[in-house]
């Protein structure tokens, strides 16, 4: 249901139905009645950023990054660079880093240079406490704010994800299918995607009737070197696991060079699974069984989907896609 | 010798010489004369981008790079808008891809929107034909052009580069003088810095009075089964060699697999040295020697040259950084 539609069936231009819902007087009397009447039968709600045809525009996305050194995001910002570029707009990039005061100072100074929206890479924009949301939610009133796989319900924030849960739900449950029950999860943060990662392997041990074991869930630094040390400390403290899931690919990379320092054969003894199926994933000997998490195809759909809002059609506030499975060797049973 | 310098010779403020620079009538020729007199005594030309102060800008900076999704190339992005944000500039960001008719179509895009400089991240684009490298000496007359580790020698283009001939030569000689002497290399492109790399690894084979065979040099493409399987095929048509050094950390990945698939020891049968340092080195078992191409300091040397353009500084054309060897456990001899 878009623009188009309420010209074709109003029988009218495309610039006609622009100049109504832009409040142009240069439209007559009757044509205006045609056409309100024409969306009020196929029930057409403008949104608020509909541009019609010929608004004022700078053509100009503001895209903000946590950390563009990070491979999953670095592809990121490539295609919705190029998606963008596609469509005929400029992409201003900001890197933020991680801290909230940076977050929001860098989104005030794309909102100063009258952006026609703002795009966020990476689900670490979306904040634990609601109140730190808030700008967020208040800007979204006067432009669209698209979550590349983070979810904000609110008018005008538009949000792109993966199915994370369901993803990792998925791998917990190949490997407690093949008999695995001792499975340490190791994630980097708590972010919209760490929580529905951590939910999705939680659900999987409870839908199999494994208890849930807090010592069993462990938080690391993003790297493979402290992914090592952190199993290492665990193991020595006597903690027993035949698996590890983690959160990043950069993690379960640490996980197998853990194994090969101790001697413990992947995956009879010790099975892995990364996540981003990213190029570490096939940096080692055997390669590490991860989650494509589609990146490509979500940034594609955030910028088709900010194209439609720009063109006032009636779009989710929320797209989901699935992840795929990414079976190699150190799941290969 | 900056702009400053002429200010406090003269005893006239900068906001004076600024205008004397910019042809600004509301100079007294007293005060016109006496700064041209300190501009000769001192030797101080202005670059043709002195901007002086208050002149007319945009405040911000188009960067133009090949392949965004690469490790590199992502971090160089990285610090570069970091570095400029810092300086109060907005980054345009372009992901060309590798075609040069890309390459000049962005080009010509970033110049339409009066960008105040475009910086070429990376050494891709610089093209082997004098003809191809026309656009960018055209442009370079109205504004500043920035070349990350890449060099083209014309006025108003600024190379910052790390001595990648020389990093390659001192890894080289350290394979040599431990006794190697059948050095496979593999390269992915003959872009400036490739070329580079590659006469650092010949120069090092002569100085040690080794001969440079054709059939040691081989070109791959950039991820690790390539290169694998791009060295399978040369050891089983005969190729003898007792160490691989590759133009980046990808193909040195494809280098340790292919050893750990034929169970040949690293370092003892097959030494192997990466380049660029990047995470992928650390991926492996056993971690691999790499080059550390000290990107970061690139990119804030490239920013920190472009503002003193900007300010009306002279700034050598070519700024060569040097690199550090990493040693890992594949040359730990």
């Amino acid at each position: 249901m878009n623009i188009y539609d309420v010209s074709q069936h109003a029988g009218v231009s495309i610039a006609t139905v622009s100049r109504v819902l832009n409040g142009n007087p240069n439209v007559s009397d009757k044509t205006r009645a045609k056409v309100h009447a024409v969306m009020d039968e196929l029930g057409y709600t403008p949104n608020v950023f509909a541009r019609g045809l010929g608004l004022n525009t700078m053509k100009t996305i503001g895209i903000m990054c946590s950390d563009s050194s990070d491979p999953y995001l670095a592809n990121a910002i490539y295609f919705l660079e190029q998606k963008l570029r596609s469509h005929g707009y400029d992409s201003i990039l900001c890197c933020t880093g991680p801290s909230l005061e940076n977050k929001r100072t860098y989104f005030d100074l794309l909102l100063s240079k009258r952006v026609d929206a703002i795009i966020l890479a990476g689900s670490k924009f979306v904040e634990m406490k609601d109140e730190d949301n808030s700008y967020l939610i208040q800007a979204a009133r006067e432009l669209p704010i698209m979550l590349v796989n983070g979810f904000l319900p609110a008018p005008g924030i538009y949000s792109t994800l993966c199915n994370d849960h369901d993803a990792m739900y998925d791998a917990a449950a190949r490997l407690l299918d093949s008999g695995r029950s001792n499975i340490l999860y190791l994630y980097t943060s708590y972010s919209y995607s760490g929580v529905n990662k951590l939910a999705g392997y939680k659900d999987a041990l409870v839908s199999h009737g494994i208890t849930v074991r807090k010592d069993l869930i462990q938080q690391c630094v993003k790297n493979p070197a402290s992914a090592k040390e952190t199993i290492e400390q665990l193991a020595d403290s006597g903690l027993v696991f035949d698996a590890v899931m983690t959160s990043d690919d950069s993690l379960a990379v640490g996980a197998v060079k853990y194994a090969h320092s101790r001697h413990i054969a992947i995956p009879k003894e010790l099975a892995v699974i990364g996540y981003n199926n990213s190029i570490l994933s096939d940096c080692t000997d055997p390669e590490i069984s991860s989650v494509d998490t589609k990146i490509k195809e979500l940034c594609i759909t955030t910028v088709d989907t900010l194209m439609q809002v720009f063109n006032g059609d009636n779009v989710p506030e929320k797209t989901v896609i699935a992840a795929d499975f990414i079976q190699k060797q150190t799941t290969n049973f």
